[in-house]
């Protein structure tokens, strides 16, 4: 229904410099020639990872949600767990380590939400949803860099927090949209079986 | 029903130094305290704007997308009309503008989606999403970096597109998912009226 649009790029890269990286991030600047002909600059953040973040519901119809400070924010914010996949991982893999890794959970049951560019005037960043059943306890063990809290919160009330804006989080909103939506729509509009490419964009 | 938090902030700013900046984005590499107690560093991206985003519906029920070439991704992407507000002014008023000048649509009716922070484990950048109704057209002006083309996508096929990755920018996933579940979910979970408050987390 959205025909393929094989046209070429209309941007030319000129040059490029790494202007700043950390264990997370890189971030280049680069020469260009913009669609308009004339010449530009684009800074393009890339980081390291694919973002991928987990709608984990248990059999009492209950959303996993992580709490965790956010220091780029300057605030509190309760999420899905979320996290980084290695760019050439398959984003399933690292959605499994880190919802266990956070969370201490394991899922009897993965499937894909979806594939996203998170913020693409500016980033490169992509990343990918999965929703998680038959959860399973095991032992966590977050980053040395994470203070997380674990909360529980029916699904409902999970989406309406999405409403109200209160879960303010991109991933997190998109995830119980998501989700939400299939539910609402019946049959034959369920998540498809996850795909083990790495290509998220593919 | 979530309760606020008031925890204070784990981590401590020790020292703030401006490692990159564009006309669009700044990065600040920060010497901190991490919530272990031990030292680190955290890389900051900060758009010099809030995102903003519009479903724009006409009265056919279409969907008005936005292709261009993301030079970030190095692809083509259809999208909802997006764009950023300067941080500071109401978005609503960035939501309109960025409307107007890309498209040449004016928008009679306006209501917000809900508001966002877009990917906040590296970068501080909130947006907000809005429900356009009542299109009349007037005249474009884009910017001189952008080469856009207009489509009208019926608003089923574009929520279907949402679903099998066709469109896979996340504040059009965000926004055309909220919309159809409002949809489904029927009078009382209807978008609010636009709040004319700057504190996209507010």
């Amino acid at each position: 229904m959205i025909p393929p649009d094989d046209a070429p790029s209309p941007w030319t890269r000129i040059s490029r410099r790494l202007a700043y990286e950390n264990a997370w991030i890189q971030v280049f600047h680069d020469d260009v020639t913009r669609p308009d002909g004339q010449p530009g600059v684009y800074g393009v953040v890339h980081p390291r990872t694919h973002a991928v973040g987990v709608v984990a519901i248990d059999e009492h119809d209950r959303v996993l949600l992580v709490g965790q400070y956010r220091y780029t924010l300057d605030r509190y914010s309760w999420e899905i767990p979320e996290g980084g996949a290695p760019i050439g991982e398959d984003p399933l893999v690292g959605a499994r380590r880190e919802l266990a890794e956070e969370t201490g959970y394991r899922a009897g049951s993965w499937a894909e939400l979806m594939r996203f560019s998170l913020a693409n005037s500016a980033t490169d960043e992509t990343g990918a949803l999965y929703l998680a059943t038959e959860l399973t306890l095991g032992e966590a063990n977050p980053d040395s860099t994470e203070d997380l809290t674990l909360r529980w919160l029916a699904f409902d009330d999970a989406v309406d927090a999405v409403r109200t804006g209160e879960l303010f989080d991109a991933m997190t909103q998109m995830g119980l949209l998501r989700v939400a939506l299939d539910r609402a729509g019946g049959a034959g509009r369920r998540p498809r079986p996850s795909r083990p490419s790495d290509d998220l964009l593919g």
